[in-house]
């Protein structure tokens, strides 16, 4: 509003200068609104940075830590010490470049990777020169080309078995690499030189793993153990917030049960339930990690996969409890029979506050590392809750038999429901895909045949 | 049991040779077995090898493309025509085994990342060196070893920016790469020879991309967004086949609904729930594939991530459905109201058994690419059973409200034994953890209290 004042005062300012100085204005006033708009967005920029840098500043660690680990890589090149070396430094830059990852453990594997496919592929490779030079001229050749097309294609299957997958991919990936080094260099090189290229080629490899692991393992460690703990413990957290969001706001004595479609709590397991890839590979990292803070050697890392299995089956359920209290309290039927409402509602609050309670306790053993303590009985009360209402409904057999039916057809409706949405969803992807329309195909048809009547 | 009698026999038969016939003999039965036992691992392996190639015959083809990629590439260096590109043919072979991928989408985006990469930093690392250049001496070494490290901090830094890490991850690291080469050569070189080298390099790491592009398009291609179409008709049909195993098993006519718990349609929908990383990243690559077969120019692969979204959150109510029958099924309680209990299992299959139609009517639209048609009206027959049903119990609102409330109180009892479930796990990860034990520490007081006392 300011700005626009000031433009308009400026502008019946220059009334009387003539075109030339309101065209210069108006350049200038462009000019300024241009410049604005690239300050607004470096200022936009700059704030997406900072909020990375602060959801979690390891990333500003890890980050100052590759460039640690390739600047002393280069000092080897740049200090006469390693004048020998020359052309093969770019080895120990590619290793550190390659190795380097968020976590220790998968810096570690990356690195063991890297050695062991480089020394198998080195080995292999020489044996396959030595065979191939039995040939010589064209035959060894044509014998290299047909070694390289067998060992790629032999290790490119391989990394399809789910357990070479897993643990040894990198590896694979690097074998292809060193073997088709060798056998190319092979063919224009002495047996001795290329036995020297391979001991200098695997040298400097280590050197640059072993820069990798000084920086990772020493300079501000990143543990993919602590991560995976840390993930656990704020699965269980979100599955609680949940449950106390439950409890106050629709078992609560005071809740108006309204507006619950746009809460907070409704959404907080979501990121539960797409927690299970970044758990995978952070198992997989964390069995890489040697002992470390408070995770001694033989850690139960597979436990930590049980419980997320468990916690994601939970927040199924609870997905499928916010969709239905969600449309409940839209139906908005009136209280017909208070007594057993009520009842049931305090048997609701009972269940979803200790089941909190307890999930809370689980967390704070997970998070402390201090087993279960045996004076928490929150699991046991919503359990008696439970069962209690069990057997309340099951005293009156007619309707308990009632509410299983139509529990089943509640839950079959919803379904219904979703599936009515998925049938939009493919619709519109049928129409923005332009897929063939079989009612036009008939329609076409049909207009031949009235022509034809 | 056969070769267990003919071991017997053979050693009765030398009972009176002593015992160095004996142990010839043993030795020989030793090495026969492990023999056998080296023959099953070798069957089982090549059985296991065999599986992987038939789930998916592609995986062979694209293991043979990779072998041939390398093989093309390296006939370049073979070749008395390219003997001038010496020592950077090796650019060409690492750009192979780096860029070629699985899916046409994948190579061509990380071949473009790889271009792309190498061309910036090829250009800020000269220039970076023209700067370092100026000072010369030990200042040139220096300065450069500054600007490494705040190049490589500043690139590792972006790639935790999630639009970055989604498309231009590889790039980044590419970059990460060059620059260091390029600095870390360029100490030792003159500005001639090092534009001379960016320029082989340059030029040897296009004619990789071009030979893995070649041979990913022209030589059976694989393309991501067939396999994204095909998760998406997979997805639905796997929710259909849930809903036709309900249907048939539990609202049947002669369905006796006993031991369903391993029923197969029960865990048919699970894939689907953890079908969301592959989705992502064959999405990211599909949107990097040219047009081809059915697909054209701007599909709507973003639609893909909408529906299987929706696919998901309905496998939430299946799951919550799932475990609730199961449960129901183990309860065994007597029919007492039979009318109004047949009467909602007739709509329970009704609403079952027409919305796996329509899913399938869905999964065959996608399959085929043919719109909806619009005389499949299963979904609204769906629909209505459903309406139907919450209409006839609106009817008797006591009856409605207390269905209300048992259903949420029922989900929530369910969610508590989920909860037991993930106490138990979590005690166990306690356990084997060995986690400090608070029990032991008090009872540890307890006995000084009571050496005290």
């Amino acid at each position: 509003m300011e700005s626009a004042l000031r433009t308009d005062s400026s502008s019946n300012n220059g009334v009387g200068d003539g075109g030339f100085l309101a065209a210069c204005r108006e350049r200038r006033l462009w000019l300024c609104s241009a410049a604005e708009r690239l300050r607004c967005a470096v200022v936009g920029f700059a704030g997406k940075l900072g909020k990375i840098a602060r959801d979690d500043p390891r990333r500003v660690a890890h980050s100052l830590k590759v460039g640690l680990a390739l600047t002393l890589v280069s000092v080897l090149y740049y200090t006469p010490l390693f004048n020998g070396w020359g052309e093969t430094t770019i080895w120990a830059v590619i290793t550190v470049v390659m190795v380097m990852e968020f976590t220790v453990g998968a810096t570690l594997s990356k690195g063991l990777c890297r050695v062991l496919g480089t020394l198998a592929a080195g080995l292999v490779g020489v044996g396959a020169h030595l065979v191939a030079d039995l040939c010589g001229g064209k035959g060894e050749a044509i014998l290299l080309a047909v070694f390289l097309f067998l060992a790629a294609s032999a290790a490119t299957f391989s990394r399809f078995i789910p357990e070479v997958k897993e643990r040894y991919d990198y590896a694979m990936a690097i074998f292809i690499l060193t073997f088709s080094l060798v056998t190319v260099s092979s063919y224009r090189e002495d047996p001795g030189d290329l036995i020297e290229l391979a001991h200098e080629r695997i040298t400097t490899i280590l050197v640059g793993v072993a820069i990798c692991l000084f920086t990772t393992l020493f300079v501000f460690p990143i543990w993919a153990g602590e991560d995976l703990h840390e993930l656990a413990a704020g699965n269980l957290d979100s599955l609680a917030e949940f449950l106390e969001g439950m409890g106050s706001e629709c078992f609560g004595e005071n809740s108006s049960c309204e507006n619950l479609e746009g809460k907070a709590f409704l959404q907080v397991y979501k990121s539960v339930l797409n927690s299970k890839a970044k758990e995978d590979s952070l198992i997989t990292f964390a069995k890489w990690e040697p002992i470390h803070g408070k995770f001694r050697f033989r850690h139960p890392w597979n436990q930590y996969q049980k419980l997320g299995a468990l916690c994601r089956q939970c927040t199924s359920s609870m997905d499928a409890l916010a969709s239905f209290v969600i449309t409940l309290k839209k139906a908005q039927c009136p209280e017909a029979n208070p007594v057993l409402c009520l009842k049931i509602r305090a048997t609701c609050a009972a269940m979803s506050l200790h089941s909190a309670k307890a999930l809370r306790g689980l967390s704070l053993t997970v998070r402390t590392m201090t087993g279960p303590s045996p004076i928490n009985n929150d699991v046991s009360t919503a359990t008696k809750a439970a069962s209690d209402f069990r057997a309340e409904l099951s005293e009156d057999v007619a309707l308990l038999q009632v509410i299983h039916v139509a529990i089943v057809a509640s839950l079959l409706s919803d379904i219904v429901i979703q599936i009515e949405g998925i049938t939009e969803s493919t619709n519109s992807l049928a129409r923005l895909a332009r897929f063939k329309n079989p009612a036009e195909i008939r329609s076409r048809s049909n207009v031949v045949i009235n022509i034809e009547n």
